[in-house]
């Protein structure tokens, strides 16, 4: 069997052994909620017995809560191309989005045109019309491959270009560095949604240029549902950038409690309220996982996982099209599958105990979270597929109903 | 001795025992960051292997995970006198008032002035000064006391009063009905920061007719450091009310995955991303211990203790003047004295096991967390406090090295 063989001879499977995998379940929802890393429970227990219960306010210095923004930050900006000092975590991939946004027309005033994807994820679209309206901005839809055009056509009214690395339905990536560098030379900056990238792919903000970045943190890296989402200023823009969420954990000198702003001179200033330090401490005690292992590697790992994945989707079920590119090398860390009944199909897998997710209209979306998914939990699952769409099992009125969450 | 007495008569002491009080601790920084319920690891324990580990992306709908915010957010409520349905729980109170702050402009188009306290803690003040920037709003400064004279003058152009119940450092509270009312008769909209009020006063929102408020959760509720901080609108507003930070969870169809933002037809449209999920059940546990409790019965008890402590720093440190009223009445849930030597005497006072915090320039702060505190824990820290400044431990040189957070 190949996959046995892929895992037997793949240098980052030993990772799987560090996760929670529940028995008889092929969990590729990895990009929805990463799986629980084994050493997680007791990290958190130590945070809400030991620090929280006996060490308590005391903890903030103890225990370095107050600095866990940065030091986290700097365990997740490693695996994005991020040298030390440029990325915080604390606050929901939303509110970041809607800080860098209205930051980066700030950081090019007389410019006053947004590019995006229209078919980014919807809170991107959402927070940026906000912006847009506060700050007067107007918004010019272009998919990644027509951004060049646009750029050519209207560059020097761009003030920012605002990208995913990876389409969150279909795994398609685009090229981080050149769209980058095009933003650049349009004068303009680049902001980049790394939430599907993070974990999955070696996307390289410093040496790509980049902006801005946000990504959430709760998909690849495994840090819990909602863990909180992190931000990513370059160094150069650190003096100058201007966020509109000016909390007090922003401040150069947050407990002298002066009523006037003054933010802190570095990435700090990108920090707002208080963080949920539980949740953010499960992140950081889930980055363990990955302390020992680089992007490259993780990428190769990602890599020959979905390479198979799409293989055996094209050999197994060929009237199911791929919603993206068929080259692993172009996908982020999920391959997405096109079906008129996929609603019905991701239900019947979950029936068989594969779990996958929807996502309208007409997607059955697998996630390959590389830290923690196996050759072989693939090919069971597109077994499964195979069988769900012989029998006829997505057509079941059982698994019409829909759930709130889907 | 008389705090025995008080302990022992108190018809809410029993609470004390739900809670974990570390050996040899007198713990007076509740309004910094509460003590730890004795349930709660285990309630945190069963969020991250049960849920979590077990039911992945399931525990969304299995578990209530989409709908906790609202879940929780009228759990708190209950204790800020809002009827179900208008408080939501998410994100930091720094968000949830810059929410409210743009929000409240749009609600009252033509008028252009905020009134704000210029004591208030300086999140509030840093947060407004953005949202005015951006909404070309002014900013006029009054002292609550001022505020009717202030709209007497100017309450025609008043878009918003923005204040706090219970004074950050003096512990002084303001007449929530009343300045309501005075908002009300001039046009303008009421806005409420009850970090300081929750679970330490009998505030009454609904009765008040108050139109916003906000407030933390990881003071006198005891939910846990960094614990998201929850808002209110008003029913009335709701389907109006108009927020900035227009993330997918505030969307009416979140998994309709659309481009186009339209807003939830209730308190929904407050959420903005993916909640923390780890610390906003952690919170969702630590409320337990408040379900058998009104708020006037916890406003009983936090008001005998507040009283206690007035009568004991009177007694015996006379030289140290109250910072806010004597009258507990007038007070929230803690008090504060002045003191030149303010850092040397918290610092002296923790070497002792009394737990206070200091805030600039001159105060000791001493929290009473009505939950978890005792009129014994009171009498201690006050016999401590004397014996402090008797031997010039307050002066102590080891006492002067400052942390990050003081």
């Amino acid at each position: 069997m190949r996959a046995a063989e892929l895992d037997a001879v793949e240098p980052l499977a030993h990772l799987v052994e560090r996760f929670v995998r529940p028995e008889g379940l092929v969990y590729l929802d990895g990009n929805s909620l990463g799986p629980l890393p084994r050493h997680v429970p007791d990290a958190v227990g130590d945070v809400v017995r030991r620090q929280w219960g006996a060490e308590l306010v005391a903890a903030w210095n103890s225990e370095g809560w107050w600095e866990a923004p940065q030091r986290v930050g700097d365990r997740v900006g490693r695996l994005v191309g991020s040298a030390p000092g440029q990325v915080v975590v604390g606050d929901s991939t939303s509110v970041h989005l809607f800080q860098c946004y209205v930051a980066a027309a700030r950081l090019r005033p007389g410019r006053r045109v947004v590019v995006a994807d229209p078919d980014a994820f919807p809170t991107d679209l959402h927070l940026l019309s906000s912006a847009a309206r506060l700050c007067d901005l107007e918004v010019a839809p272009a998919r990644p491959a027509d951004v060049p055009a646009l750029l050519a056509a209207r560059g020097d009214e761009v003030a920012l270009v605002a990208l995913s690395e990876v389409d969150y339905r279909t795994g398609e990536r685009c090229d981080v560095a050149a769209l980058t560098a095009a933003a650049h030379r349009a004068g303009a900056l680049a902001l980049w949604d790394l939430a599907h990238s993070v974990g999955a792919t070696d996307v390289d903000l410093d040496g790509a240029g980049a902006d801005l970045a946000v990504g959430c943190s709760y998909k690849h890296l495994s840090g819990g549902p909602g863990a909180p989402a992190w931000v990513y200023v370059a160094r150069r823009h650190q003096a100058l950038v201007d966020p509109p969420l000016t909390g007090w954990h922003g401040h150069a000198d947050p407990f002298a409690m002066d009523g006037r702003y003054a933010p802190a001179d570095d990435v700090r200033r990108m920090r707002i309220g208080t963080p949920p330090m539980i949740s953010l401490l499960a992140l950081d005690a889930a980055l363990d996982v990955l302390d020992d292992v680089t992007p490259p590697q993780l990428r190769a790992r990602s890599t020959s996982l979905v390479g198979f994945l799409v293989e055996a989707l094209e050999a197994l079920v060929p009237e199911l099209p791929l919603a993206g590119p068929r080259d692993p090398a172009r996908l982020g860390g999920h391959v997405a599958v096109r079906s008129p009944d996929a609603w019905g199909v991701v239900r019947a897998l979950a029936a068989r105990g594969v779990v996958g997710d929807f996502r309208a209209p007409d997607l059955v979306r697998l996630g390959v979270a590389a830290p923690s998914t196996t050759h072989a939990d693939l090919a069971t699952a597109v077994v499964d597929l195979r069988a769900v769409l012989d029998a006829g099992e997505h057509r079941d009125p059982a698994h019409a109903v829909r759930p709130t969450v889907t």
